[in-house]
């Protein structure tokens, strides 16, 4: 019953098994293995994007803040959602790695900024002036920070606000695997066919030990990307258990039937949630991240028995009232089982908690 | 025969399987994981050091430039040697991470700087002025760049001259092990007990995948140091694959083990090649790194046969006089093996290429 | 009936005759002439701060923008209100000083913070946590960017706030001697005994032809602002005519009287705009500053005759209804006559052009 | 006898009956005065170069540091003689400016590079590669900081060495107006028909009281040097009255008779040391500014009178053997006087202080 995060499960096997493969002998460092050249051509191949620039880094706060910094130049501003990432859990990445760049935040229910927010936020830095900072991006998040999704339809809303002002747009994809198979599109169909110029293509949070792609469709600012990653220390010697990361997490769909199950769970989580007395989501949630709220009496049912994850209420402590709703954060990942989820549905409920967790064997 | 860098070996066996253990579900994300505790405890223990701050980085460039930039303000300069990694091949990492301290080089026979040289280097930077930058900081590489090593005493001698100006002191330690290997020395006499206040201590060049440690001698900055790394990107949150490495290289001495294997092989290679005719040492190896000067036939005969290295000199293709010397960069590391060594060294004196290289089994 | 702004108004005749008198011989540069010693010793007598640190720049950015950079570090945030100068109007110099801090905006009526505003606006941003930037420091302006003002007793409601979570607080005062005429505060009362750490004293926007002060009560940061300044670009070779302004500024209460001169003019302004037909202040004005609602008609009546000031409505153009409301920005100045304001709201009202603007003769 | 520097002179009487002259009501502000368009024109017309953006800064560091930042990204290195102004005495703006770049210091005889020196410098930092910085652009001084004069030949013989390797070329014109009196050379000789992408144009040196001019012949970069200046605080509000002091510099001649009365001053100080017993230069002056050396007994004769300059020995005191030599700099001005000179010779040689020192009413 750990729901504290997605980035806090175990590897998938299948990767375990690629990096010991990769093992063997002496590869050429920084980039040069052989494993990237066939990284670079299946992520090519998945976005259809054959003159793509493809690079791996290995966390997601970089793989956002080297793709910002690659567009903005440090008297610009990155227009992005309130609750973005970039804004509050990066300890100022984006303004490190762009030499001082602000972000604007935009409002929006559900962790979703509007085409009309969006633009009323660009509209309010004017253009041209030399007194205040320049529109330089827009950056949106699939899947959002409260769970939701941006259909492609939704995505190139924005960006079509963004290229009416000749803005690139970023996307965070820490989930994007989650976020496809979410909405069924393909990967091009999310990113550059609407209109997304740049992608951090997640991985760390689906099952892999530390890898995120960044995809960046216009191939003329590589040379600049491979020096600014160079520079920030994340180009890595031994780049070969990367490349092996990525091939196997590509390898046979892996990446998707990883969010598959972290999808399924998370759905199995919230519907017993809402029907649960006392629960209810702040938002539907869309794959496998949901903020929810629920009496404290429930919580501290679960919480007796090991169930992990944040509560965000400020009242967030077990003594008090037990009617208080509180809100928490529940993730689910690929690893999470159907017992495990029900025995938390079983808890919160106020029925038993005697029944065994089995866990999946990989995760065990 | 691959001799281009320790850094394009694979990874100990030992901590593959350590890898392989620590992927049993969920741990606490972001060094909040309990191997991180014991790996910190370790380290303190190793180093006689029970208060130092310890961290984990993913490479040698992120724990350099975190380093500096933990004690240099903007407006300081760290004083190197002309040829340091920091100074050479980091892309701007020590600048980036400062937001834009200088480097100030020094020159030194065999890749050391000596303590008058450091002294004049220091004296050029007047203290005091508003109109020049400050004296920031002294970096000195453990094995160094030119293959050469610096004792316990030079260790101190150069922290000496430093610490009559106030200045702190950084060890590149990319391969401390193989300098505490060359030297006999303990982790405290090379670094604190010597003048050292800051240590990256290396791990990826000497059979991990992807970690250097931080030791940092006065905890008091610890926490500027965290809120750099995470700024950076620096902070896994996977991180306990981090942790697993480091606590596998520490266990068993194998650490000790790989650096002496490597230094080993080293100083086969290095006799070898000095007793080749036509060979000479650009200076005495110390541990597993050295330049060398050969004939370019020698070169010829082992590149035919797949040796592969860098060839430092300008007139560097195979092309052109046999006796034209060739000064090359040689490194072994934890997994050479004598034979590679032997044939090598067959194959540079003209001696037949037909013996197999057997291969340590651990880098086949 | 020029309104665009303070800073487009003359140099007081008194400091060109100071600048005049300074033009003798050779001074020492850099700081180090007399008149500098002068000012900084009568700047600390006027706040009755025998330990502050005085420096001299020649742009209120500058003076913010340094001042904001050394109290806040890279990673931490300044809290300002939504339309500060240094939010909106320094193309992110507050940024590029700081390397990369952030702003957190505060919304507030009429330019100003409320005390539970800040509370929230610190509260949000969590203290000690790696993943989000740091509570770095409070800054507000006063006379405020919406030309009301913030009493003594309401900047301690506010330094209280940051002081209860250890915050340091900068005072923006490009119109600060508008603020003090306008409170009836002692410099001392309105910055240290306030709570104020640091302050851009204006001098600029009241009559010098480019100077600022900066004010730091605790002179530890002496120093470390020396070298910020250095490198900035910002210490003045010939200071001397710097430290002459200044010196001028500050002699027989001349600054106050220019600043009286302003409020006065802008008093006269505020109360003709509120009893003209159609005629509303946005809030009332303390100082020379205003934003004054008029139909078109009227504006363009005064346009007509060459008043100049900003329209700030997005219809801001002549064509359109008579009746329409348009929004606008008026700046009073030392130089501003009366017959300067009388003719304006004569214009508004629609009421004869003919009476000429007689200005006085030092604007003339 | 004031040798100390010429920016410790006062300034031009011209200069300040043209500022008391724009001291006349209202005028846009931030570079929308009328005169600001004057100034671009008549500089445009001076280099024969109707396309180059012009901008007025008000210190020197200011003009070098945007001037690189513009076009060295921060990954870059500049290449500048060892003891350049940009290396030695701005504290790090260049590094600031540019967040990051570094210098690399070339060695030369009296202050000069040389073609081979240069080229050997730009060959020592490898083309394409990661791991170091790229190579950003060639940066010299006219005059150079030891007092010698680059040609236009000279210039050009150094920025062809930059063009074949596709670098951009600054010059740091602090002394400019001098250097094109040493040579003859017209602005656009000196200038881009030598190669040179981008000048700072002193002033402050030369009779200003604190205005340089950034003239860049490609004005495609203009734009961005705007958002650079305001952000680092450097956009005046009050900017009339830097438009005053650079109109009036260029009027009639104003600039080059200025400095025509420094260089004379100098060669007649030159002259006259180079004949004193003892005495000899360090290099032969072009222009303004000189190192010399004499014994002690002879500086101490004219320092006993008053005479102010810099020695530079490290043996610099008074105390000692008469007939130690000590190396000094002195600098002329505009306003440095033939009596003044005359009197400070006689002093060195031992012949009497009692002339009194007659000088020139505009510096008195």
């Amino acid at each position: 019953m750990f729901f504290v995060s997605d980035n806090a499960a175990p590897v998938a096997p299948e990767v375990m098994a690629a990096l010991a493969r990769a093992n063997e002998g002496f590869a050429m460092p920084y980039g040069n293995d052989a494993g990237m050249e066939h990284v670079r051509q299946r992520i090519r191949d998945l976005f259809d994007a054959p003159e793509a620039a493809v690079y791996l880094v290995a966390t997601g706060t970089t793989a956002n803040a080297l793709s910002l910094a690659l567009f903005c130049p440090p008297w610009s501003t990155v227009f992005c959602h309130r609750h973005a990432h970039i804004a509050e859990d990066e300890c100022g990445a984006p303004e490190f790695f762009s030499a001082g760049a602000k972000l604007t935040l935009v409002d929006g229910a559900e962790g979703k900024m509007t085409p009309a927010g969006l633009a009323e936020a660009i509209a309010s830095t004017a253009r041209g002036g030399v007194h205040n900072v320049q529109r330089g991006m827009v950056s949106l998040t699939n899947i959002t920070e409260a769970g939701t999704l941006y259909t492609p339809a939704e995505v190139a809303a924005l960006t079509d606000v963004a290229k009416a002002e000749g803005l690139p747009c970023h996307m965070d994809g820490a989930r994007f695997a989650n976020a496809l198979v979410a909405s069924g599109a393909s990967p091009a169909e999310m990113t550059w066919k609407a209109g997304i110029d740049v992608l951090s293509f997640g991985g760390t949070k689906n099952g892999l030990m530390g890898v995120e792609a960044v995809v960046i469709f216009d191939p003329a600012r590589a040379w600049e990307f491979e020096l600014r990653r160079k520079r920030a220390g994340h180009l890595f010697s031994k780049h070969r258990y990367l490349s092996a990361q990525m091939a196997a997490y590509l390898a046979d769909d892996l990446w998707l039937r990883l969010a598959e199950a972290a999808n399924r769970a998370g759905q199995r989580l919230a519907a017993g949630i809402a029907a649960t007395p006392g629960g209810s989501l702040a938002a539907p949630p869309a794959a496998n991240l949901m903020f929810a709220t629920l009496p404290r009496a429930a919580h501290n049912r679960a919480r007796n028995e090991g169930a992990a994850y944040y509560i965000m209420s400020r009242d967030a402590g077990m003594e008090g009232p037990d009617e208080t709703p509180q809100l928490a954060r529940f993730v689910t990942s690929w690893c999470t089982s159907d017992a495990e989820v029900d025995r938390f549905l079983s808890l919160i409920r106020g029925r038993g908690s005697r029944a065994g967790c089995a866990q999946r064997p990989s995760c065990a």
